[in-house]
C-alpha cells in the first residue's frame, strides 16, 4: 500500500473511533507525519460540539516542522464553529502540506477550504484513499446534501424473503444472534420507525436492549388510518422522544409528550416525514418494518440502505407476507435498485448490506 | 497449522484437481513424506477406471522407506478394482504410518480397511483435517450412502426470493456473471432437470455453452400433466441422454430417444424418479426450476444443497412467483431448514450456496 494510502487509513480508523458519535458532525480523523515519516500527533472528531479532528493533532505544537504533512479524512472546515475554523488554525500552526481524503460533500462547500489553503501557500493533495473516507460518512453526506435524515431498512426473512408464514407466525424467523445484532443496530440510529399494524401486533419498545450503550434512539410510528391502543409500550414510555406519522383518517390518540403529525392524504408521504424528523435534529433513521412501510419508503425512493437478516429456511407460502410489500406491477428494469455491500454471518442466519449508491459501499479492508 | 494438517491439505488439493472428474468415485489425494518431513511422491485419483491416488503415489517405489508416512485423504479400498485392493498395494509396499482424513463413508465399509492395516501391523491415524476431507465428496457420501444422486437446486432471485414479476417477466433476473456461473454450474453435474412449464416457457437448451467443458449434463424433464411441443429443444437435440417423469394425464410425446417414466399418480414422485436416475449412473442432479419442481423436491425432502443467486433487486409484488413454490401451510419449526455455505460476488449478484447438511459445509480456506 502507498505510503499516504498507509497514513490515511490510520487517520480514517481514528475517525471511525467515534462511529455513531458525531453526528450530525461528521467523523473525521487527522495524522500529523513528519518528513521522516515518523508520526508526530493525532486526533479525531469525538462528539459534536467537541474540537475537530485538525484541533486535535495540531494541539501540541506551537509550530509544526516545516517539512511536516497533516492527514485528514475531511476536508478541513473553514466556518466558525466552537474552535475558530480549521484552516485558519492550519495556516496559525505552520502547516506546510496538507493530504485530503474527501472533500467537504456540502455543495455549497466543497473545495473551499482547500482552494483557500492554496491560496495561502500550502501544497494540498486531495481524494487520498478517497472511496473508504467517503463511504464512512455516508449519514452524514446524505444528511447534510439533502436535509433529509439517511434511512435503512432493515429486515428478518427466510432465503424466499418471507417476514413470517401464511397465517402470521413471525416469531423467530432469524436466531438469537441476528436479534441481538439487530439490538446494536438500533443503537447506531438516532431514530427508529415501525408502521402502525407492527406496532400493534408485536408492540415493540424499539429500544436497545442488549449492548450497553447509553444512548437511545427516538421512536417514530407511521398509521394510515384506524385508532390505537395507548396501553403499548410506544405510548406508555416517556424514555426517549416519539413522533407519529397519521394518514387523513387515523385518529389522534389522547397521549401527551408525542409530537403528531397529520396529513390530508391517506398516507402521510415519507419524505415529507423525514423533512419533520430532519428539523428535529434526526440524521438518521431505522425502519424495522412492517412491509407496508417499507413499501412506502421505497416507492417513494427514500431508502438509502437494506440490513437483510436471511435465515437458511424456506418459506414457500405464496400467501405468507414478503418484506418488501406491495410496489405495484413493476417491470424488471423499474425495480428498486441497489448495490451489495458486506455480507456477515450471524450464528446460523447471513445478514446483508445494500446501498442505494455505490460510492457508499466502499468498505475499509 | 500442525504439520498433518498441512500434509492433509496438500493431499486434499490434489484431490480437488479432479472436481467434476471421478463420479461415480470419490475424489482421494495421496501424498507420501518422508520421516525427515520431505514430500516423496504424491498421487491423486483423475477419474473413474483409472488408478486410485495410492497407486499413482506409490508407483516409484518397490518398497517405501520404513519412516515414511502416507496421508490419503480417503480411507483406502480394501476390494477389487483396476489394480487390485489398495490395502494389498499399501502392505506390498511397505508402509508403516497411514494417515487417514475421513473412513469411506459407505456403512458397509466404513473402517473395514483401516482395521485391516492395523491387524497387519500398519500404524493408522484417522480423522486428519477430517470436515474438507468429508465434505469435498458430499456428493459420493450421499450417493454411496442412499442410492440417490445429490441434488442441488438452483434459482435466480431477487432481495425477496421473486423469480419474475407479477405478469411473468423473469429475463433477466441477475447479471451476466451469475448467468455464465450458472452455465459452469451445470458442467459440475451429471444432469439437469426443469418443470414442464419451465420448459414450455423458456425452451432451455439445458447445457453448458459459456465453460469449455467436453462434458454435457443428461437433460431431465417433470410434467404433472398436458402435452407437449415437440418442436422444443428437449425432443429435438439428442445431444446427452432424455429422461421424462411424467404424472398419470400427462401425454407421452411421440419422440424417439428419450427415456420415459410415468407415475399412477397426479405428479412423479421426486424419490422414484431419483431412483431411476441413479440406476442410469447418474450420481448428481441440478434443479433448475421452476418453482413448482422445487416445491416437490422439498416437500419430499430430496434437496441436499441450494445455490441461489441474489440480485440486489427489490420486487415487492406480492403476486409474483416465488423460488420455492407452494410448501403448504408450515409452522416455522417445520419449514425446510438448511446451513449456508459460501457467499460469492458474481458481478453486481451474490450467490449464496446452503446445505442440507451441516457436515457437507465445510470449506477448504
Amino acid at each position: 500500500m502507498p505510503v499516504d494510502q498507509t497514513w490515511m487509513r490510520r487517520a480514517l480508523s481514528l475517525a471511525l473511533e467515534a462511529q455513531n458519535q458525531t453526528l450530525p458532525n461528521p467523523m473525521v480523523g487527522a495524522v500529523l507525519v513528519s518528513g521522516q515519516g515518523e508520526l508526530l500527533s493525532q486526533g479525531w472528531h469525538k462528539q459534536a460540539g467537541g474540537p475537530h479532528a485538525e484541533v486535535e493533532a495540531l494541539e501540541p505544537f506551537n509550530q509544526v516542522p516545516a517539512d511536516a504533512t497533516l492527514y485528514v479524512t475531511l476536508e478541513p472546515c473553514n466556518h466558525q464553529g466552537r474552535t475558530g475554523p480549521c484552516t485558519d488554525l492550519l495556516l496559525k500552526k505552520g502547516v506546510k502540506q496538507l493530504k485530503v481524503g474527501t472533500l467537504d460533500p456540502n455543495p455549497k462547500m466543497q473545495g473551499q477550504s482547500v482552494a483557500y489553503l492554496e491560496s495561502q501557500g500550502v501544497q494540498v493533495e486531495t481524494g487520498i484513499f478517497e472511496g473508504p473516507c467517503r463511504a464512512i460518512n455516508r449519514i452524514f453526506n446524505k444528511h447534510i446534501t439533502t436535509g433529509l435524515p439517511y434511512v435503512t431498512a432493515k429486515a428478518a426473512v427466510t432465503l424466499d424473503g418471507k417476514i413470517a408464514n401464511a397465517i402470521g407466525a413471525s416469531k423467530w424467523i432469524t436466531g438469537p444472534e441476528s436479534r441481538a445484532f439487530g439490538h446494536q443496530l438500533r443503537s447506531s440510529y438516532q431514530a427508529i420507525a415501525v408502521g402502525a399494524e407492527t406496532l400493534r401486533v408485536d408492540n415493540p419498545r424499539l429500544t436497545d436492549r442488549q449492548s450497553p450503550s447509553p444512548r437511545q434512539p427516538d421512536r417514530v410510528v407511521f398509521s394510515g388510518s384506524g385508532t390505537f391502543n395507548t396501553k403499548l409500550d410506544f405510548f406508555v414510555s416517556e424514555e426517549t422522544r416519539r413522533f407519529l406519522f397519521l394518514g387523513r383518517t387515523a385518529q389522534i390518540p389522547k397521549v401527551t409528550g408525542i409530537t403528531c403529525f397529520q396529513s390530508k392524504e391517506p398516507w402521510f408521504d415519507p419524505t415529507e416525514a423525514l423533512k419533520h424528523l430532519y428539523q428535529a435534529g434526526i440524521c438518521s433513521l431505522l425502519l424495522e418494518g412492517g412491509s407496508g412501510l417499507l413499501a412506502g419508503f421505497l416507492a417513494a425512493d427514500r431508502v438509502d440502505q437494506l440490513a437483510i437478516f436471511y435465515t437458511p429456511k424456506i418459506m414457500g407460502q405464496p400467501r405468507a407476507p414478503g418484506f418488501a410489500g406491495d410496489l405495484g406491477p413493476l417491470g424488471l428494469d423499474q425495480l428498486p435498485s441497489f448495490y451489495f455491500g458486506k455480507t456477515l454471518r450471524l450464528g446460523e442466519d447471513l445478514m446483508i448490506e445494500a446501498f442505494k449508491r455505490s460510492e457508499d459501499v466502499y468498505r475499509i479492508d
